[in-house]
């Protein structure tokens, strides 16, 4: 993943025009992408649909999901998903949560989301996380620190969970890892759903899971799919232009020195 | 909603070719919007496939289903559709009748349609109407007024009815509203299906229901999920042109003075 | 339907275009029409896939599906499927033979296709038609006159027939009508089979299909339908020019009158 | 098959175009051509998603699988099902190797796949193949010879090969062939899905897939359907450029003379 933050920023845009040209997000989900520099923070789009972002939309925020420096745009009211999940998974260097239609049904359904061919052995087991349990009725938004900590409890040490009558989050070490692992639990989830309509549904042995999982991982994998998506991303007149804009890369690095007081005052808003 | 009717024109033309570019609408269905200066009228599309209208094809009816001033447009046979819900809801402002593909198995099927993710929490309650049960064989559409009415009953203080081996209705308090109603409605039949062929339906709660749908049918939500759409309706060379022709503005509010008795004259021309 | 010849290759090219970006057609399939002014002939493309099909394609033939006069051009080889049921349907004037992805599943379960909601009424009773049933094992593809002759005995006074493990053909007494037909009967196909997901299938009452159907192939329905289908095949590049040919307007009427012995000397190619 | 080289490669990138735009391909799989004047060598594009494949791409292998002349090329893990299927059937001169969605349900639930309609009969008998019987836990490629070797031994004088919970490989004589039979086989699946939720399966009789494939297997059918195929490559602007560049042209028959002792070289290097 780049360790410039400017460049990171730009393929955190192209990852999420990826989902987006892949029909993973629509109108709804978000993506982000923990600080190269500083573990403690993140980038994630102002409130919109993801696909219309641009880096110039970006906003930094602390892991409690609270703007570094004050800003005037509103905010995805579910960014604690994000916030609290780099909280509790050091390891985990992107984030996406998605409404896909390949993996709702199985949201509804209740039924158990397992590898079944080898490219997606990616996203190993995945758990289920109902926001009533803990919460009760609820509008099903994650909105409060608590709601994303429980959700990160549930994910555990995985990658990918599924949520009732909601959708999923899935974690990746980095943004190419991430795309990978979130194009190919949707298409597992519809692939899984088309061999179940036909009465059985084989799955990868465990040892399978670990030696293909170990194996797609790696660059060789995720980027031969993430140029054939980008491809794809161009072809449709979705690819960003790649000059960052001043505005864009300021506000992430450089301009980090200069804010000495302003998170605390930004956490005085924090809705709870 | 707008309160000019010029713009309110325009953003019924958009919302119809959301719903056309989303496949909603194909070349039947259609979608109209209440006057905002005059409760006894409402602006609907000529008869012709909605996707193709411009506001020049917009014509003005009182809630009788009748044109406001002689027209020689050919008008929708269905128009009663819009004209006895607008009566029965004064709270309506706007009205969309669909044959979409997501929806339509319910109504073969006569399966309930019961909201299965938090975003379509809008539909409510979705009752059935059989025009069979009042009115036996018919050609299977509402052409007259108190076919209308019987729709307009059945839907009740809901917001989205289906209508068996037909199609669906829905209705909204403003042009937005219903077009999330109307997208998402159609999203959740499809993930239901999908569920059901899982074997298992987990739906939301009456808390969850309520609170969702509060959430969702807001501005911020609405707003964001318009915009994509419009973005999409734009790739798709599908964006009607801003400026609203002057015959289409003047067919609106200005003229309205100068049609004494047209309505009773339109009214005898009224088919039953 | 067009009287003028050479309007009629042109809308026979329309039509095929239709149906092709509706992904009714693909590589196979084809559709013909009856000559307006000799009903003992009709045109249909020379081999190739239909969608490619220009109106210097178009070649005439007998009701024997034999070639009017000596062409050097490749002919379907199951054209008899047209002059068959030319000859024995004297209201029918377009024909239409496809493998449809949403028809299909019912050629290869067996399972009953009935209307199941208003608009494709039209295709009314749709029988089965297996050619192993008189020919035993075959091609599958229906090559002798008398192979075309028991199909459209098959499709009787109905207008629309499947064929066992092979694909579909419909009837019209117009190239519009047919195109209505042909498309809804697919759709009805798609939707029947999701309504058999969901496991009940509620179809249309005797009189709803009489009454749907008489008003469904009125031209205010066909031609609205047309209307919309038409601006799709010019979105996607496919609309013909509308200025015919030299070449192909001459061999349609004005040179059918230099053909004196023409006909029995194809005849004698016939393969058989 | 084109005789010359140099076509030969342009026609291979052509049929992998038309793989990718007819959604067989994605990121991943793979097809190959044996040369036309050494049956002990084939051509295959380097390690990359197939849809972007020039001819500059492609890479010349022997039999084993190992590159003709050093190559900085990175190469595809699992190029030994080609090299093991041509070593093994000496009339096979192309082969695909794919994650179609249509055929994974099959590989995935094990349910048999069979020709359910006269086109797909080019498929024949289809049979399975685990990697885990022979092999135990794997990361699920084939990158050994004998892994090939074995795929070859199950795939025996058929040309088709489901690979549990993996994919598909698929022979022909020819590249024409290959693409007729590669897409096919996919629509088959497909279909038979959609027949097995209607609750039967009807499939073609043994004297109909000989006879049906038989037909279609002749140039005027894969001939007619590839001209289709390839105007929609073109349409989705993904046609190669005809010209093939010198340095595609020189790495394929002129400079093969000028390599000695390469392929000992190259075994040397060989993943075992």
């Amino acid at each position: 993943m780049a360790d410039d933050p400017a460049e990171l920023l730009h393929e955190l845009i192209v990852a999420t025009r990826i989902l987006a040209n892949q029909k993973v997000l629509d109108a709804f989900g978000h993506v982000s992408v923990r600080h190269p520099h500083d573990a403690g923070r993140y980038f994630i789009s102002r409130h919109q649909a993801p696909e219309l972002a641009e880096t110039a939309d970006l906003v930094e925020l602390d892991l409690d999901s609270q703007p570094v420096r004050p800003t005037e745009f509103r905010l995805y009211s579910e960014r604690v998903i994000h916030g609290e999940i780099y909280k509790a998974r050091p390891e985990v260097n992107a984030v996406c949560h998605h409404h896909s239609h390949d993996v709702l049904p199985f949201c509804i359904s209740g039924r158990e989301l397992v590898p079944v061919f080898h490219l997606p052995a990616v996203i190993g087991h995945v758990p289920f996380w109902d926001q009533r349990d803990e919460f009760g009725d609820t509008n099903m938004l994650l909105v409060k620190p608590e709601e994303g900590a429980s959700l990160a409890r549930a994910l555990g040490q995985n990658w990918m969970v599924l949520m009732r009558r909601h959708g999923a989050t899935v974690a990746g070490r980095s943004l190419r890892e991430l795309t990978f692992r979130t194009v190919y639990g949707c298409e597992n989830a519809a692939l899984q759903s088309a061999a179940m309509a036909h009465g059985h549904v084989d799955s990868l042995s465990a040892g399978e899971i670990e030696l293909s999982s170990a194996h797609s991982v790696r660059p060789p994998s995720t980027n031969r799919a993430w140029d054939y998506w980008v491809r794809h991303v161009e072809k449709a007149g979705l690819m960003p232009a790649k000059g960052v804009s001043k505005t864009a890369a300021k506000r992430s690095a450089p301009t980090q020195r200069t804010r000495p007081k302003a998170p605390k005052k930004s956490k005085a808003k924090r809705r709870r």
